[in-house]
């Protein structure tokens, strides 16, 4: 892959507990930011249920469709954790004990306190490699472009660096914000013309509701720096004119 | 739809800002509670970038594999808003100005500050029925099984309250947790011991680190209080003979 070209990377959820409600995914967020940082584009998530045919399904299909693509969740010791299985049948693995997790996981928790569920989480597709986990030994594994997280927030940040290290980014985009004070509809028209001018910017304008009235943060996204300190003078002076409070929020 | 099978919904978050990890998208767990109140499933949620062709082919499969499906932003004013546009011809319609819309837009807004960009608010797909907000007037639409919301959450959750008024729901999902400080690794066996025994309970298992320790969360999932009261109190039992510390945290 070139490093001029930004790989597109995809997510995938694999999580009861986020579709119902009950957790609230803080993951994405953190993962869509880290990918930034490298040069990375998150291109699509997908939130799906802990059911098998839907996990193979979609670890297929997005495995074809992006450069890179992340799994979390389902890796732990009880018998709702099936991403195991369910990758490997999705890619024509077989599941094994593996011996290096085997091996860390026993001298984590010695002995006589590794149980079968416990030797359950050594279960790793056949030629994958394993994902360090610093945090609680039981390791992700890598197969294909496919890299299976937990999903603990805490250990899937861990595992996420260890991936990191091994992928190559392209371009990083940076983004430049200008918050004013005039509802989004009335600089509709200046940001269309500012899109239309600037076709390797991304412009996004995000209403807010503050204490003190309405208004809107215009995100502008690109690879670029110099360009997009350009376009925002541009249109701070172009929101100045029109009184909207201009100020540069980052 | 008979009132014995409870309907499946996805959701598709329509958000550059959400897949850039600048927003913190937080509609999935209110949409997904609200759905489950009215006796719901959430069974996916798609997160997908601004991008025509996606929202068009994603619109399209998920409105054919889902009972009701909803999406989230692309709504407003600005050139970066294209969701009805793509709603429109991913069902082969046409987009009009809606007079109503057009009406409520313009007293809301007085005829002298109806704008351009505000006039672009009353666009909507021909054959769309139109969903009120009761917060800042331009209304969302649903078109076949799809309701198109707002994706500023407030806005998003008066549209939802409209909708959900007008569907069907089947048996309500309860559940029942409790609580131990026994890692998950050390009841997996029971768990699935339980999971076998009870199919139309589905028992999940989430650990978390506390200050004081590691523990698992097991939550029962299910439409019958009776057997999910039942089966708590069996859990419990077990737990306790462990010296697990089993409490019931809702």
């Amino acid at each position: 892959m070139s490093i001029n070209k930004t790989p597109k990377a995809a997510l995938i959820i694999i999580g009861n507990e986020i579709l119902s409600g009950r957790t609230l995914d803080k993951n994405t967020q953190h993962i869509a930011l880290e990918l930034g940082k490298k040069g990375i584009t998150l291109s699509e998530v997908r939130i799906i249920p802990d059911v098998k045919d839907t996990i193979i399904t979609t670890a297929r299909v997005i495995s074809d469709s992006y450069d890179y693509v992340f799994t979390t969740g389902g890796l732990g010791p009880t018998h709702d954790d099936i991403t195991v299985d369910c990758i490997a049948e999705a890619f024509g693995e077989k599941v094994e004990v593996n011996s290096e997790a085997y091996a860390r996981l026993e001298a984590h928790y010695g002995a006589e306190n590794f149980t079968t569920a416990r030797q359950r989480m050594a279960r790793i597709p056949t030629n994958a490699a394993l994902i360090d986990n610093p945090v609680s030994t039981a390791p992700g594994f890598t197969i294909k472009n496919v890299h299976c997280m937990a999903g603990v927030p805490r250990i899937m940040q861990a595992m996420l660096d260890n991936v990191l290290k091994t992928l190559e980014g392209g371009a990083v985009t940076i983004s430049r914000t200008i918050s004013c004070t005039l509802p989004e509809s009335q600089i509709a028209a200046i940001l269309s013309t500012l899109q239309d001018a600037n076709p390797d910017i991304d412009i996004g304008s995000y209403p807010f509701f503050a204490n003190d009235g309405v208004g809107v943060s215009v995100v502008l996204r690109g690879t670029d720096a110099n360009k997009l300190e350009l376009l925002r003078a541009d249109l701070h002076k172009r929101l100045d004119k029109m009184d909207a409070n201009p100020r540069n929020t980052d």
